[in-house]
C-alpha cells in the first residue's frame, strides 16, 4: 500500500500545484489509496480495519471543517464498526472499507436527517438494502454525507475540495466532495437527474450509475422512483466494480471481455451550446485519445430527442416528486425549502394527459435505444457543461446527464483532467441498457487510455 | 343514512341465514353504511366525525375479539382525530370517513410492524404518501389492520368473519376482514400477487388495484417494487371511486362514461381446472347475466401465455422481495418465518439471466396487452379458485390474480354471490393498462346489472 500516510495528510503544503502545466496533465498524480488495496491489506492481515478507520479519521479531524462533506460523523463508532470488522474471522469482500453514505440512505444506527429540519435527529429503525448488504460485506460506514434536501435542489454546506469557494455539485455532494478530500475511498449516493455524475465531474472521481432497478432503494427516501438510482464513487474503476460485485451480485459482473476497437458514439448532445470551452476541449482531446488507441469514434444520431426527453424528465421528476413528498408537504409545509415547494406547484399545475405522454415517451425510447445500442459499445459526452461554477447555492445545469437517466442505462464519470479554474472535468460513458459489466470493462479501458487510473485527491 | 344502527350491530341474532336460499342471492341485501354517505352526512352537518368513529368503534369493539382485523388498535387516538375532523371550517372530500390501513404503511401517530417480531412497537418518524393524503382530505385512520409477515405468506391471527375458521385471503387480510365485519367503511392494502383481490374476494368486499405506479409507495414497505401497487376495499364501486379520485387526483378519473354494450372477454385462464364447481358456477352465471344486459361476450385467446407468466411472476416476487428484506436477512434472521427464509433462498438459487428474462417476458407482454386491449373493455375472470378454504395457515392459490397484477393493468373485485359454505365468491374485472376511469365506470355498470351494488356484511 504505497504513499498511504503522503495520501492522508491534508494540512501538508502541496506537493502538485494548479499551474497551467498540471491543468494540461491528466489526472493520474496521486497515491494509490483505493477500496481494492485497503480490503486486500486488511484480509492478508498487513493492516487492520481499525487502523484504515482511524487514518481516515485523522484526515477527517484536519479537512472536514472546511469541507464540510458529512451530515452525521461519530468517530468512535466507526471504530467500532471497524474492530467488529476484525473480529470477524471470515472477512467479506469489502472487509474494513470505510463508506461514505449519502444521508438519505436510512441507518439504524445513525440519524438521517435528509438535509431537512422536519427530521432533526430522525432514526431510522433499520438500514436500508443497500446498507445492510455492504455492511454484511464487511464495509464499515464512517459517516453519513451531507445532500441537497431530499436529494432535490436546495444545497447543504460542502464545499468543493478542489476550490473551496465553488459548488461541489448536486444531490450526493457530501459523497463527492469526501472522495476528493480523501475521507473515504467509496461512498454511495444516488441519481435522480444528474446527482451522480455531476458531483463526480466537479469533483474529480470516479462514479457509476447501473442500470436503473439494479439496486434496491428499499429504505432510500425517494424523489422520483421511476427515476431514482444508487450509485457510487470510486477512485478507479475497479473500485467502481469492487462495490457492483457486493450491490449487483457477482453474476452481473461474470463474463465480459472488451475485445478493442470500441465502436464509440461521440455525442455533443443539444446542449453543446451551453459548455464552456474547456469542457469542449477536454472532450475533444478524449476523442482525439480514443481514436489514437484504434477505436472507432463515430457522431451519429441517437433515436430520440434530447430536449423533449428533458421535458419528460421534468415532467416525471415533478409529478412524482411531489407524491414522494406528500406527509411533508401536507403537515410541515413552513419547513419545505422554496425549490421543493416550487417542484410542487409544477407539479399542481401538469396534468395527467402531460405526465401520460411523458412516461409514454421515456418508455418507447428506452427500447429504441436498447435496440440502438446493439450496433455500438458505448456512448461518450460531456458529463457537465463546464467546471464546478462558484458559489454554494446554485449547482449548474444537469442537462448532460438527465436525458440518460431518464433511459434507465447505466453511467460512468471519468476524471479527465482539470480546467482553467483548477477545477476537475469528466467525461461521461453511457451503455447499453443492463450491460453494466459491458460498461464497466469499457470505462476501465477508456481510463487506462486516457491516463487516468486513479483519481486525484485534492490537496 | 338508513339503518345505520342495524348494520353496526354484531351480536345480534343474524337476520340473513346462510340458508341455501340465502346462498343463491345476490350479496345487495346489506344495509347501506357506505364512505360516499358518511362523508356526504359529515359535510351537511348531519352528523358528526366523531359520532360516525364511535359507532364503528363500538362495532369493533364487540366484534374484533372474534376476527382479530386489527394490528393496533387506540379508540381515544381515532376519536382525537375525528374531532380534529370536525372543526375544520372547510371539510375536505373524505371528511370524517373512518379507513382502516394495512400494517405496512407507516404511520407517524401508531406502531407499523410489518407483522413482523423484528418491528416490534417500532414507530416511524412519518406518514407515508398515501396516508398523508387521505388525512389532509379529512380521512381518520382508525387503526392499523393485520397483515402477513411483510405482505408476504407468513399469516396473522385474521379470521374470515363470514366462517371463522376460515382464512380471510392475504396478504390485506385485517383490511378485507374488517370490511365483512363493519368495521370500516373503506381500507387500504397493497397487492404484489393476489393481496388485494383474493381477500376481497375471500370477505366479500369490493377491491380495485390501479394501474402500477399510480399511487405513490413511498412510506410503505415494500416486497417486489416493480409489481408493489396500492388499492383499497369499499363497499361500492362509488366507494372505490372516492378514494380513486382522492389518491390518483379527480383529473384521473375524469370524462369516462361508458357506453353500452360492452365488448367483454371472458377468461377462464389456464387455471380452470383448480377452480370449484361454485366458482365455475358463479363465473358462469354472471356471463349469462351479462348477455342478458346485452353486452358482447367472447372468449378470446389473451397474447400471452399464463403459466410463463406466473413463472416470471415468481422470479421477480422472489429476486426483487430477497432485496427488499436485505437488512431482515443479514441481521434479524433468526426472525423470519420460513416462507420468507424460503422465498429468499429460491431468488439465490436463481441466476441472473433467469431474472433479465422474466422482466424482458412482462415487459413485451406488458406492451402487448396494451394493443391487444384496445380492441375490448375490459376481461372477466374469476377472483379466486374457490371459497376461502378452511384454516388460518394457508391462503388459497392466487392464480387467477398475479398474471394481471404482473402486467400492471387495473383490477376490480365484484362480490357475486356466496358458495355451498356460505363464503363469498368475487368476480374480477380486469381493465386496460392506464385506463383506470374506464374501468371503475365499467365495474359500476357491472355490478349494477349483477345487483350486487353494496356489499354484504357478514352477520
Amino acid at each position: 500500500m504505497p504513499e498511504r500516510s503522503e495520501a492522508l495528510q491534508c494540512d501538508r503544503t502541496s506537493k502538485h500545484s494548479r499551474s497551467s502545466t498540471h491543468q494540461q496533465m491528466p489526472m493520474s498524480t496521486s497515491p494509490s489509496y483505493d477500496a481494492t488495496t485497503i480490503t486486500k491489506s486488511i484480509r492478508s492481515g498487513k493492516i487492520s480495519a481499525r487502523e484504515i478507520c482511524v487514518e481516515f479519521l485523522e484526515r477527517i479531524t484536519t479537512c472536514e471543517p472546511r469541507i464540510h462533506a458529512f451530515a452525521h460523523l461519530d468517530p468512535e463508532a466507526a471504530i467500532r464498526m471497524a474492530e467488529s470488522v476484525d473480529s470477524r474471522s471470515v472477512k467479506g469482500p469489502l472487509a474494513g472499507v470505510p463508506i461514505g453514505v449519502k444521508d438519505i440512505f436510512d441507518t439504524v444506527d445513525m440519524p438521517t436527517e435528509y438535509n431537512s429540519p422536519i427530521y432533526e435527529g430522525h432514526r431510522p429503525s433499520r438500514d436500508c438494502s443497500a446498507v445492510a448488504r455492504l455492511r454484511a460485506k464487511g464495509a464499515v460506514v464512517i459517516g453519513k454525507t451531507a445532500t441537497t434536501e431530499f436529494a432535490f435542489m436546495h444545497t447543504g454546506p460542502t464545499r468543493n475540495p478542489f476550490g473551496r469557494n465553488r459548488t461541489p455539485g448536486s444531490s450526493s455532494a457530501g459523497s463527492a466532495a469526501g472522495m476528493a478530500a480523501g475521507f473515504f475511498p467509496i461512498a454511495l449516493g444516488t441519481q435522480t437527474a444528474g446527482s451522480l455524475i455531476k458531483p463526480a465531474s466537479y469533483c474529480g472521481s470516479f462514479a457509476y450509475k447501473p442500470t436503473f432497478g439494479r439496486v434496491s432503494m428499499e429504505g432510500v427516501k425517494p424523489l422520483a422512483p421511476s427515476m431514482d438510482t444508487i450509485g457510487w464513487f470510486g477512485r478507479s474503476v475497479e473500485d467502481l466494480r469492487l462495490l457492483a460485485e457486493a450491490l449487483l451480485g457477482e453474476e452481473w459482473l461474470a463474463g465480459v471481455t472488451v475485445t478493442a476497437p470500441l465502436k464509440i458514439i461521440a455525442a455533443e448532445t443539444d446542449f453543446w451550446d451551453e459548455s464552456s470551452a474547456d469542457v469542449r476541449e477536454v472532450f475533444r482531446w478524449s476523442l482525439e485519445a480514443l481514436r489514437d488507441s484504434g477505436h472507432e469514434v463515430q457522431e451519429v444520431t441517437v433515436p430520440f430527442d434530447y430536449r423533449t426527453l428533458a421535458e419528460a424528465h421534468k415532467v416525471i421528476n415533478d409529478k412524482e416528486g411531489a407524491r414522494s413528498l406528500r406527509y411533508e408537504y401536507e403537515f410541515h409545509r413552513a419547513l419545505l425549502s422554496d425549490s421543493v415547494l416550487k417542484m410542487i406547484d409544477d407539479a399542481h399545475e401538469r396534468n395527467c394527459t402531460e405526465e401520460m405522454a411523458a412516461r409514454a415517451y421515456i418508455q418507447v425510447k428506452t427500447r429504441d435505444m436498447m435496440n440502438f445500442m446493439k450496433a455500438y459499445d458505448v456512448i461518450v459526452t460531456p458529463s457537465t457543461a463546464h467546471e464546478a461554477p462558484e458559489g454554494l447555492a446554485a449547482t449548474g445545469t444537469s442537462n448532460f446527464i438527465k436525458t440518460w437517466n431518464a433511459l434507465g442505462v447505466p453511467q460512468v464519470n471519468v476524471p479527465v483532467r482539470r480546467g482553467r479554474h483548477g477545477l476537475p472535468i469528466g467525461l461521461q460513458l453511457v451503455g447499453a441498457y443492463g450491460n453494466d459489466s459491458r460498461l464497466l470493462d469499457i470505462a476501465r479501458t477508456v481510463s487506462a487510455e486516457l491516463g487516468v487510473e486513479t483519481s486525484e485527491l485534492a490537496d
